[in-house]
């Protein structure tokens, strides 16, 4: 007894750190197919692919994503005892980058990047502390042409995974106009416009009156804690929440109606012919009204936007909230640079998004992508079965030999084939082998007979469904008419 | 001055971790297109993508590579305050994922994995610590018929990778050949034979007489430090090392000489009669005997190996060593369950195998996917830049319109499409543009023409080398046929 418990006690628990998860093949071979379709357009827009290691010197990281980010960080030591941390997007990364190379990299340079990013966040469903983001961003470019390229280019991804109109929409907005209106309104402390913004970006999780409170005397939450206002006089709030709730059925529409409500300065010029070439670049990249919308209230939370905003997300799956986001960050380079460098991009959270498809039934799930399984049957050498795999192999047909154990008979073969979804199985007897042939067995056949028999007599007739004997000879030629 | 020196002292400087690096997009281009082809080859064997997390419980990582993984690991603290670590291999974290998921994974169960590890070593030419490991496994088969195709899968990826006949080698060998030989003489000590593999490890390093010495008394390396013995007998040396220098012609000759220097006990015989089926095997998948070879002094370092061993080196970059490793490991699952799962699986060090791929010239490098750059000119409205850009798009090919700012000229703006070697330059000029024109200028043309030439005059006169004006209707059409 006590030499078996002592053994138990050795053993380590197979277990995921908290907030963190295994990717099973369904979930990855779906992830993989959407990686692929979403690269190849933003290659067909001039990206190209880069990668930067997942630790950085604490110093990049820290305070480019607000006091919120700074918290979320992973931090530990390098061998050389130097503080160092987790990235916690791939944005950061790339503006340390391009002022790392000013001779290698030149401008304008546009890139993506996917990766994991880590974020020590509270856990929650879909929320993950280690999850991946697919990037692009182009720097260099002080265009807004650049920022409709960015959006054109999430637009046709959305497109490319099969969402069409109606069941996606990216909004879009630019710092500059809120800027606009908390300057012309005398607001030009950068502390509370940054404050301002925050609270606004709160806007779809608590509603007008609550942001009312919060730019104002501030309010107590559901759990009886006090929100501290900003302090903002009621009239200012009146104009704040005028201007975020414009909306309009055209980007024009939208933009009018801001621009009757931005006090007439210099800025508010600038903001306003900004977004009027923005919506010109995104009339000319052919993305329509319902694909792009212009929206007033939206923010995005990080410090480091400076310009055009925009975020994505699906009408039919608003619980996943934005599944793409991003916007310019004409000074995030100047933090390494002694100047700055003009770039703007956008992310995708693909955990986020590929949930999102799978609910949504975009995308099909299936457990692997194996084509054909060889039985391993009794009396049967195991040279053959590696041959016929190999027959199978050469003209790109995936084959996998079922090498599972001698204890494992025919029928729990064949019910593996079938968990795993394995179109075709070859089965291969004693008998069939000595006579130079072999069976060739189509199991969504079998499927699809079966389907809604409940007679054991009748559901047992369909056990050889979609059979065929042939000789070994014609074996791929039957597999590749059959597939 | 002091403003200036204050700002001065704010700018983080930008730069890499020790021991890290970033990769480029001419390093990403090529890599992805190799991991394309390996991955498509692995899909053939029947192998699925799978994922897990960076980081894992300390406890579930350290002690599974030897102590001098344990010192390797990057450890940090959970936000619960739990010891975790960034992997060092993929291998143990698949292990404990098998223990893990007892129900959801039905064995016999295939997997492939892509993903960075990190390994707190002392950093050299070549030796990051980040680096990708791509790894096949196949778990829940006893059987040598899938080392064999685990060795077969690693010799095909090799081929397609244009490595031919002579350019890669696979060694193969069997711990349990090893175990035999010291078994049979009478070591039986563990903890021994395992001071006796990592000894024979160091063989290529160290050469035969260092060897002789650590398995006796010792020696002193260069540096004066004493390296201690195993304290083998001088006859069980001289069988050790005329074991491990057993060469031959043909997988079946190293396997009869083997037999004859072995003692004739059970373990021996279990030995030779896997690595004669696992021979068989390797015949029936048609893996030639100049691409997978027999060697007995093939050990690997890790602790985990339990049966065959493979190692996959490229003789004309030797320095490399090896690009691809392997072997069984039946008991890596018994840690963490209350019995064993049979396993065995390969690894690529991806950042070795590209820069080996490199030297060999077995990958061509470029900075840019993008076919085609719009050049931006004075007069031309932006919105007909984007528009032929969506055009280009539209038919797939990869287009960027130069937005680098107006001040940047034509010369330039053909210069950076030249240094990125994109092949294609649209170039429209006011007057083509309000004439319905557009011009195409072959860049590749362009480069061919001038190369050589050594007088000015000469060289200006290809300017135009490969350049066609044509209506703005046949732009998609021409750019197509050039292509």
């Amino acid at each position: 007894m006590i030499a078996i418990e002592d053994k138990k006690k050795r053993l380590v628990v197979p277990q995921t750190l908290k907030g963190f998860r295994d990717l099973m093949p369904s979930d990855m071979i779906a992830r993989n197919a959407v990686v692929e379709k979403i690269r190849s357009v933003y290659e067909k827009y001039g990206f190209v692919p880069l990668d930067t290691p997942v630790l950085e010197y604490l110093t990049t990281l820290v305070g480019t994503g607000g006091e919120e980010t700074n918290k979320l960080l992973f931090r530990l030591e390098s061998p050389e005892r130097e503080p160092i941390a987790m990235r916690f997007d791939l944005t950061v990364p790339y503006a340390r980058l391009l002022a790392q190379y000013p001779g290698q990299l030149r401008l304008p340079f546009r890139r993506y990047h996917i990766g994991p990013v880590f974020r020590a966040d509270k856990p929650g469903p879909g929320r993950f502390r280690q999850f991946v983001q697919f990037d692009i961003d182009a720097a260099g470019s002080e265009s807004v042409a650049v920022d409709a390229e960015v959006v054109a280019a999430m637009a046709e991804a959305m497109r490319t995974l099969g969402l069409g109109r109606g069941e996606f929409q990216i909004r879009v907005n630019d710092r500059k106009l809120v800027d606009a209106l908390l300057v012309g309104s005398g607001i030009t402390n950068r502390e509370i416009q940054k404050q301002v913004l925050r609270v606004i970006d709160k806007l779809a999780k608590v509603g007008t009156e609550d942001i009312r409170k919060e730019l104002g005397e501030g309010r107590v939450d559901e759990s009886g804690d006090p929100i501290k206002g900003v302090g903002l006089s009621a009239g200012i709030i009146d104009k704040l929440l005028e201007f975020i709730s414009v909306k309009g059925t055209s980007r024009t529409d939208v933009l009018s109606a801001v621009a009757l409500l931005l006090p007439k300065t210099p800025v508010s010029e600038v903001a306003i012919q900004e977004m009027t070439e923005l919506n010109q670049a995104l009339a000319s990249l052919r993305v329509v009204e319902d694909e792009a919308a212009f929206d007033p209230s939206l923010m995005r939370g990080l410090d480091y936007y400076t310009g055009p905003v925009f975020e994505a997300h699906l009408p039919a799956a608003p619980q996943f909230g934005s599944v793409m986001g991003g916007g310019r960050f004409d000074q995030l380079v100047a933090r390494f640079l002694d100047q700055s460098i003009a770039a703007t991009g956008a992310s995708i959270g693909l955990d986020r998004l590929m949930e999102a498809l799978v609910q949504l039934g975009k995308v099909q799930t299936t457990p692997t992508l194996t084509k054909v399984l060889v039985l391993s049957l009794q009396g049967v050498p195991t040279s053959e079965l590696l041959s016929i795999a190999s027959d199978l192999r050469a003209e790109a047909i995936p084959t996998e030999v079922f090498f599972g154990g001698s204890k494992v008979g025919f029928r729990d073969q064949l019910s593996a084939a079938n968990a795993k979804q394995v179109p075709i199985a070859v089965i291969l007897g004693e008998d069939e082998f000595k006579a130079g042939n072999v069976s060739i067995k189509d199991l969504r056949a079998g499927a699809k007979a079966r389907a809604g028999i409940l007679d054991p007599e009748e559901y047992k007739k369909f056990g050889k469904a979609g059979q065929v004997t042939i000789t070994r000879c014609d074996l791929v030629k039957t597999v590749k008419q059959m597939l």
